[in-house]
Formats: structure tokens, C-alpha cells, sequence
């Protein structure tokens, strides 16, 4: 199911996107026991893999829905996704931010010519600001990751990671809503030989492995963890092929995560956000698992404050 | 002169080195008003270019060198590039470090298997020091800037950028001791298009700036800068290199390097120290002078405290 879409996505936004580079180090390696192909989505345009998913979505939509727009509540990168690729496309964005989120947040938004409405800083509020811009502009709604055309575009990653090393042994991918981690197991479902998706996830927001257990879509009643972007819950549309394709879901704490994206900002010299190192951490985590493995782990992101950094 | 030599020189230490790879930033273009390339040395073995004249000055010893061993003094990028590169090629390395150093420098050196003299924390102490070893063991002396080999070896970073765009405009790298950039001078005389090599320094350790100008070697009274790698002062070797084959030098305040520095960091998504900031920060400075150029920087390494930030 969906191998010819995965492809076809992947035709349909690389005009769009850049084909991050896949780094190595071996370093890393030897604390591993394995051999990690890190994916750079920290690289992507806008800094983030969301631009991947955000740009399929708006790219299949009909001219009809094209010309009303599409608006979505995001005070993260998929806001800044869905402004750059509606820009690209010609498409008017409405983006439905709380009063309190950071300025600097809201200025690349609007950087990248999307239109911001302020909302109460609640959940609910979010989504009823969403509904009303729908109803009266008829602007499509595009949720981040509970929806099959933004799932087949966070899949592309993990594509790209396969086509370059198509004898991955694990494919590795934080779990937040569930829409990067169910693409990329649809990718190594397809275009792996044998190879399992395994997911990283915070265990002070364990939804999703709790899902897993229970077969019904967990919540988080708190999620005090550093990993921002990990907080949300599954939907109702990637949570069955995260249940059919995922493999396993591991959870780390959050002294893991700091330490594993300490070590990937000293060795590898590059920038990821908290969320990133979820699954490096994983692995450091399971050595016997992963013993001599052949392992792609996408980096989601890079957009964090140099202002608060963990260590 | 020293066209083949560069050649050889690549070929050498193509085992022992990465090809570092090239970034590119929309929004730093359009910043720049220009098209830059970054060539990432900061993603090189032990974190900076100094790993590519190490090598090259190692390998092109003579077996009785070899089996002597090779003796530096330095406090930085070029003990831990001395010690791998004497390890990678089962040559001994005796690294005279000044007793203040940071114990991360000093436990990194050992990682790769140099042997450390600690002196006193004075720049005749540790000449004094190293002078000593080579008496002794007959050890042979590298030194980080001022010795031919290491040029060549520094040079490459140049010449592989000038491999992947030969049609570069200008090439430019910091100028420090004097190593990195008069290779690149020769490398962008022998294999540019017409293209101009231009040191950037810091205007609080403008020793090279004053030297063009004057004609001999000048030295820093003081030298109150972030880029800790560019306090040092020409050779007698690299001089007369610089003195033909770099275009001009241009110096930066400060506030310009930590502006280039973050700027590098934020949308780059990369780590890199302050010293390499200084091109881009000259870039920036000189609007007129690279409008719509294709300009080549050598990012040249990215060990960094992460502790210690400037913003």
C-alpha cells in the first residue's frame, strides 16, 4: 500500500526540497557498536523535515482549493512549512498561532508570507480559530501529521535515506504525532530488504508506545520533556500504519537525550533540535539490538534557541 | 610553482582525510548578494583543516623520520591533527602543551595517541620544550603554519573546492599563522579561473594586514579577539607566498565576527568556531566588492566549548 504515492510524492516536491546529505561519523560508530546513516533534515529548507510533508500536501491539492488557500495551527515548524511551501506554490497560507508564542517564531512566518491569526494559547482554541478561517475563507485545513498526504511526504526521508543505502537494517525516527514515523515505515516497508522501523520516543511523553500496548490512541497528561516537538499524539489515520509497520517504539530520559544530542553537536559538528537525538539515543541505548547493524536515523531539525541550550 | 606538489599532496593524504562537503544557503546568498560556498572543514577528522597539513607533512618524511617521531608544540587544532595523523601513520607524536591548558584539549590529544610535555604557559617555554624533544629523541619538528609541506597540505581545501566550482571569483580563508591561507593561494592561482584569494582577519589581531603593507613580519601586541585560532603571526615560508598570491586582506571588528558566526550557525545549521566566521564576516562587509561573485569560504574547524558561546 501507497509504494507508487511514496514515489510519486517524492517526484512531486523535489523542486521543492533539498535532498539533504547523509552524514557519517565514525566516532559515533564506536560508541554505537553499529553503523548510523544520519539523514539531515536539520539541513531542509526551513530547517526541518515538515517542509517534506507540507509541500505534498499543498502540491496535491486541486486548483479550486489552490486558489481559497490552506491554513493550519502550528506554533512550530510546520507553520513555517506550510507558509514556505504555500509561497512556492503560488497558495495563500493562514496560520493560527497562540498569543504566546516566541516572536522570533511568528517573524519567520511571516518571512515566509504567511498570514497569522492570533488565538488563546489553548488547544481547543486553536482549532476552532482554525475552523472559523476554513469556514469563511474556504481555505483547506492541513493538520501536521494526521493526514496521508503530509505522512507520504515525511516518508520521502526515509526514501532517500534507502535509495542511498538500500541495505538498512533498522530505520530509526523520533515519534511526536506519528506522521514521520509512520512515512518512513511505509519507506522501509517498500524499499527496504527486511529492514524494521523502530521509534524514539521521550518516556515523559510515552503516547505513542502506550498506544502500541493498548491498540487505542494514548494521550499524554503531561509532557515534560525537553524534546518539544515529541508532545503531541497519534491520529486516527497514522496510528494504523504505525500498528501495522512500526516494529518497536523505545523510550529514553531525558539525561539520554541531552547526552546524545550533546554528542552529535560535538562530534558531527552540526545543530539539531532536542526532538533529533531521541532515536541516536535509542540506539546508544540498546547496544545489543543494534550490535553491527546497518541503521538511517533521520535527523528531524535544527531549529532551537542558541539562547537555551541543555548543556 | 607547487602546482604538482598540491596535486601530490592531495593525492597523499586522500586516505587519511574526508572530501568535506560544500553547503550552500539561499538566505546567506541573499544576505551576501552573492553566491557563496562553504567547504566544511569543520566536519573534517578532529573537527578543522589542520588535520590536511598534518598528514601531508607526516607522510612526506623519510622512514628514518618516521621512526624517530614528530614533535609540535601547540595548545589546539594542530596538536590533535598531529597526534591522528601520527597515529594513522604508526609514527610516534610528542605534543609540548602549556600547563594552563584545558583539560579537554589535553584528554583529546591523548584520545589520539600523543605523548604530552607540559611547559610553562610562554611562547619561549614551549619552543624551549619542543627544541629539548628533538634533541633527544631526534624527533623532526612540524610546525602548524611555517613549514611548505603543511601549506600544501592546507591548500588542499582550496584545491578541492576549486575541483567541484572551478569558476570561482574569489577564494577567501582567515588568516592566522599563515598556513591555510597562502595553500589556498596557491591553489587558486594554479587551478582558478582567474580567481582571487583574500585573507579575512580580525581587525584586533591585524598582524597580516600590517605585514602586506609594510612588507616585513609584523607581530600582535596584544590580541583581544574571539577567533582564538588567528592570534598567531606569519612565517618566513608562507609570507612570500601571501605577499604574491593574495589579493588583499580584509579586517572585521568583533561585533562582525559574532554577527557572521551566528548567522552561520542559525541558518546553517552548523557548528563552527569564531575564526572561521571572519571570511564571511569580510563578505558581509564588502557588499560592493562581491555583488553577484562566486566566492569559495574554508570553514575551517568547528571544536568549539559549547559552554562558552558568545550569544
Amino acid at each position: 500500500m501507497y509504494k507508487e504515492d511514496l514515489l510519486a510524492s517524492l517526484e512531486r516536491i523535489k523542486p521543492y526540497i533539498h535532498r539533504t546529505p547523509i552524514l557519517t561519523s565514525q566516532l559515533l560508530n564506536q560508541k554505537a557498536g553499529a553503523e548510523v546513516f544520519f539523514k539531515c533534515e536539520n539541513f531542509q529548507k526551513m530547517g526541518a523535515f515538515k517542509m517534506r510533508g507540507a509541500a505534498n500536501a499543498i502540491l496535491k491539492l486541486s486548483e479550486e482549493q489552490k486558489a481559497k488557500g490552506v491554513v493550519t495551527h502550528s506554533s512550530g515548524n510546520f507553520a513555517q512549512a506550510v507558509s514556505l511551501s504555500a509561497k512556492n506554490a503560488g497558495v495563500k497560507a493562514y496560520i493560527v498561532m497562540p498569543s504566546n508564542a516566541p516572536e522570533v517564531k511568528k517573524e519567520a512566518v511571516r518571512s515566509y508570507g504567511g498570514e497569522i491569526t492570533e488565538c488563546e494559547p489553548l488547544i481547543e482554541a486553536r482549532q476552532a480559530t482554525a475552523d472559523k478561517i476554513v469556514a469563511t475563507t474556504g481555505a483547506a485545513f492541513l493538520h501536521p501529521s494526521n493526514d496521508l498526504d503530509v505522512i507520504l511526504g515525511q516518508g520521502t526521508a526515509g526514501l532517500e535515506l534507502l535509495e542511498d543505502h538500500p541495505d538498512l537494517d533498522f530505520l530509526l525516527a523520533p515519534v511526536g504525532g506519528g506522521g514521520l514515523v509512520a512515512g518512513c515505515a511505509l519507506a522501509a516497508h517498500h524499499f527496504g530488504s527486511n529492514c524494521k522501523t523502530i521509534g524514539g520516543e521521550p518516556a515523559e511523553a510515552d503516547d505513542a508506545y502506550r498506544s502500541l500496548k493498548s491498540g487505542i490512541i494514548e494521550k499524554n497528561e503531561t509532557s515534560n520533556t525537553i524534546a518539544d516537538g515529541l508532545r503531541t499524539h497519534l491520529g486516527d489515520i497514522n496510528f494504523p500504519i504505525i500498528q501495522k509497520y512500526v516494529d518497536t517504539i523505545i523510550l529514553v530520559t531525558e539525561e539520554e537525550i541531552v547526552m546524545a544530542m550533546k554528542l552529535i553537536w560535538e562530534r558531527m559538528k552540526i545543530i539539531i533540535e532536542p526532538s533529533c537525538a531521541v532515536p541516536f539515543a535509542a540506539v546508544l541505548k540498546e547496544p545489543t539490538l543494534f550490535a553491527r547493524k546497518k541503521i538511517g536515523i533521520v535527523l528531524s531539525g535544527g531549529n532551537v534557541d542558541l539562547k537555551k541550550l541543555p548543556f
